[in-house]
């Protein structure tokens, strides 16, 4: 399941031209967040993608309304992998493969046309996507950067090749340990990254069921091992 | 060398998103044969590509003087492999990439919003590119369906290129504290599966170095943790 959200849009062109794009590639879900531009000219550059605007296009007023019930949260931006910042490290389009599967929601979120996402709305997705392009001039339009993505991941859905599926479980148990361990090691918050890292590392790595499993295993032995070194009691461990 | 070859196009927002596409991935030539559009309103759309406009974009008044000169000339089309119509069999975006070389001149050519190219522009070009889509309605926007072909082929002409380089060291540090902490965990010789599984996703899973070095600090920080509830002393951790 695919839900494409789009944050703020400021031009009624690009909203119109997106509803085309989800008809086009068959997108399941459409929200749109606070948006600044006129719905009724958004119109105008639907075409066959009137009824999306009508129908099925579904306007909330903020970010975490979008992206709640999302199993895995895709966030872009035409601005990554910066020297040092680690919130900015990106995964590449054709990278996503792994994560699509129908048993899966997905969340493909696209920022302001002016100033893209925040980082806040970074740090609560699961990667950044970046579309490589030009390095003098990698920035997109918004809709066309929507195209692109929306393209590989119809590709990626209807082909035959399909990654091996990891569990929704799986995937949650990762991120709970994670989290947990993180929180027992973490001395300050520019720790935090250190969660943001392995979060995205360990989803990038698995590649089958039977290892996520294992590395759900793993994470919780080593978080069970931390918390006593705290001098935590066994039974008061979750 | 590509060229991007645009037969009458009629909208101008068309025109000018088009030019942005020819910077953000940085193709060589850019014609347009005979505009049907104002060109100096293509300038609104075009961002920081004006200059392609400006002094880029050559605009010639036949079809025959675009594709002069072409080693390969892919024509487009929203509209493919109907029933028994050989002109109209397709290739697919991503099936182009053997065409691509440095020492070949390659011709996409995009037809009028309207009709796209006729039956004689196809004919003239060596294949038909059709990009997959919604089977009830794949009919994209001109500029949108530019933009994913150019992206295809960026990412042909780059792809040698790619995936950053993990330095030597963060690979060894990986793997001997994954071995140092799954030594200090594991209890029955079925455990070692997990140093298999850990220092596999680990390797797959880090796509720079920055990231390689978060994860060798994380192992750090839970090995000298885990030490520590084992009740050796810290100056006894090496």
């Amino acid at each position: 399941m695919i839900r494409l959200i789009v944050v703020e849009p400021e031009g009624s062109y690009n909203v119109g031209f997106i509803a085309r794009l989800v008809k086009n590639f068959e997108v399941d879900e459409f929200y749109l967040v606070n948006p600044k531009c006129k719905m009724e000219e958004a119109i105008n550059f639907s075409a066959q993608g009137r009824d999306i605007l009508e129908k099925k296009a579904l306007i909330v007023s903020a970010f975490d309304d979008a992206i709640k019930d999302l199993d895995i949260k895709i966030a872009t931006s035409s601005i990554a992998d910066n020297e040092g910042d680690l919130l900015r490290r990106s995964i590449k389009p054709w990278e996503i493969g792994k994560f699509i599967s129908d048993d899966k929601k997905i969340g493909l979120i696209f920022g302001r046309e002016s100033v893209g996402l925040t980082r806040e709305e970074i740090f609560k997705s699961d990667f950044l996507l970046h579309i490589p392009g030009n390095p003098a001039y990698p920035v997109l339009n918004l809709s066309h950067a929507v195209s692109i993505v929306l393209y590989e991941v119809y590709k990626l859905r209807t082909s035959s090749i399909k990654n091996e599926n990891i569990s929704n479980e799986s995937i949650k148990l990762m991120e709970l340990y994670s989290r947990k361990i993180i929180d027992s090691l973490k001395r300050s918050e520019g720790d935090e990254y250190m969660y943001v890292v392995l979060k995205r590392v360990l989803l990038k790595g698995v590649s089958s069921e039977i290892e996520a499993k294992t590395i759900v295993r793993l994470l919780r032995k080593i978080y069970v091992k931390i918390s006593i070194a705290e001098g935590k009691k066994v039974d008061e461990i979750e």
